[in-house]
């Protein structure tokens, strides 16, 4: 038996190479006692993927050089030494980026097939972006009825459930997003209440327009000038998830927004850096609500699925550089 | 019947110069219905005077050229027109820098007299730092038994109150201050764990030492590299209560400390930025409490006070340069 399997060759030193990762086809041993084997129907590609990689401080262990590459996965189990988990169950969890991938359960659970959602959007939704926006947004943002929220990378897979999840609260939302469709989308399909073009526009001049009385919840996934942009713009006791930095991830030099610390006193603002694991004991409660509005039509999830483990590394690259348009995955084998 | 206040005469330019303020003797009009006079015993002299002076963004408006510099006081009514005020009432609160203060109750309140406490500890203990380390350390630093706390200016107002209370929660505790004898004075006589005299030693380096594992809790006041020597060193899911950065307000050029953006990220660190006026419906919270553990002598307060109104201009300059040793206070009148 063979898999197929992108191994961490090198750490990115900026934009991802092509010879950091090797994509090789590997004899797989027998499985041992307690492990079971995924037949991989989707690869999450996720923007951590790049931190990943490198070895900077991070939330968990880096990937090896040489192991084979962290990534979020669903599939169904093909075979299974292990009690309580049988042939044909589907499963997602935290895998490589592989057509099938072993496990011995740790990070992986049985994912719930909802009839009406198909398996790719259920994935994609609950997999790991879900919870990110749910628990930022409701834990940390704690959104009021009437405050204004603003979500960059607003069409990305989080973004778009953040955004949503806002105008069930009673928010007024505002997007950030790179492009006129994408900007179209959040407004016209997801029911944003405006929508900056960070390509087209000066994001804080927008802000100005748009927010004139400023910012209560910023739901940090940028970085860079645009946080900068919206931070100066926040108000007195405003609410900051920050949920990540994309636009330095590919950075060489340091790209850390500035210090906002005088603001931050002045404003009284709450900003909380948060990983989505760290709610893990919750996630029930987030993937029922979740379920409950997606059926209801309350939040829709577009999913950019890129078809091809053998493209995962270009696939990847998509992320830092605004390419994808939803939450993307690599369709590994079709449902 | 005149009275001498200091009035706001020009803004300061990096340390506050003797022409910035201006010592006046004045006529006072007659009270007006709804009014009262206070006597004024002490005045409380604060770090965030300088803000006041200035026109930076703040949390309450700037003192405006002319006016009497603000300041907390405590004093007795010696004269009311107001309903519910009557002479010989000990009142403290939010007045000016003056030996009689005019109010209309805004901001001002009756304050308890407390058997075996001077109104000097009481006024430097309730007044205005009392509540501060109380809501600061224990709303937002949340700290739990067995965690290290780090708080700077910790031979000040509100640090010695911080620094008790956080071993009333079981806290392993570290100040850092200037100066053996402080340095002495919050280990022998608060019963902190440890001090750290950043005249004398790097406070990295120290607290490499004295919290290899981190710190959970730093109660920021100072700013500038003492506190990137804290905000570096935090563990995971750390609280950074933002009281103030005073290092910074006399500085001419930008003084905002660099952004630990990617470290909260990546820490799950909280940082929140507060002003004691924030929890005034629940100061009495704090009173209740500090009281009770100052009669138990598990809170002890030191208040430096300097005798002489006239001398209020050259005495909150002590603040600036660490001079003061405990909170700092102007005997307008004996009490």
């Amino acid at each position: 038996m063979t898999r197929r399997v992108w191994r961490l060759a090198k750490r990115p030193v900026g934009d991802i190479a092509d010879d950091d990762l090797h994509f090789v086809t590997e004899t797989m041993p027998e499985l041992a006692d307690g492990e079971f084997a995924v037949w991989v129907n989707y690869l999450s590609l996720d923007p951590t993927n790049r931190i990943w990689m490198s070895d900077m401080e991070q939330y968990m262990p880096p990937v090896g050089l040489g192991d084979p590459m962290r990534g979020g996965v669903v599939g169904r189990v093909i075979a299974s030494r292990k009690e309580g988990v049988s042939e044909g169950q589907l499963m997602a969890g935290l895998g490589e980026w592989a057509d099938i991938v072993v496990s011995r359960g740790e990070g992986m659970a049985p994912m719930p097939e909802i009839p009406g959602i198909s398996v790719a959007a259920a994935f994609g939704t609950f997999g790991v972006v879900g919870p990110t926006a749910y628990f930022g947004l409701l834990d940390i943002g704690q959104p009021k009825p009437g405050e204004t929220l603003v979500v960059g990378a607003a069409a990305g897979g989080v973004g778009q459930i953040v955004g949503q999840i806002g105008k069930l609260k009673g928010c007024r939302v505002i997007g950030i997003a790179g492009g006129a469709d994408k900007c179209r989308y959040i407004v016209d399909e997801l029911g944003f209440d405006a929508a900056i073009d960070y390509k087209a526009e000066d994001v804080g001049a927008a802000l100005d327009r748009l927010a004139p009385d400023g910012v209560d919840i910023n739901f940090e996934q940028v970085g860079g000038p645009i946080m900068e942009a919206v931070v100066s713009r926040m108000k007195l006791f405003g609410r900051m998830p920050l949920c990540g930095m994309i636009s330095g991830y590919n950075a060489t030099s340091n790209a850390e927004p500035r210090g906002f610390w005088t603001l931050m006193l002045m404003r009284r603002l709450t900003v909380r850096g948060f990983i989505v694991t760290d709610f893990a004991p919750r996630f029930g409660e987030a993937f029922r609500d979740l379920a409950g509005w997606m059926l209801g039509g309350q939040v829709k999830t577009r999913q950019d699925i890129r078809p091809g483990l053998e493209h995962a590394r270009d696939s990847v690259k998509l992320l830092y550089s605004g390419g994808n348009f939803g939450k993307l995955l690599v369709e590994v084998t079709p449902e």
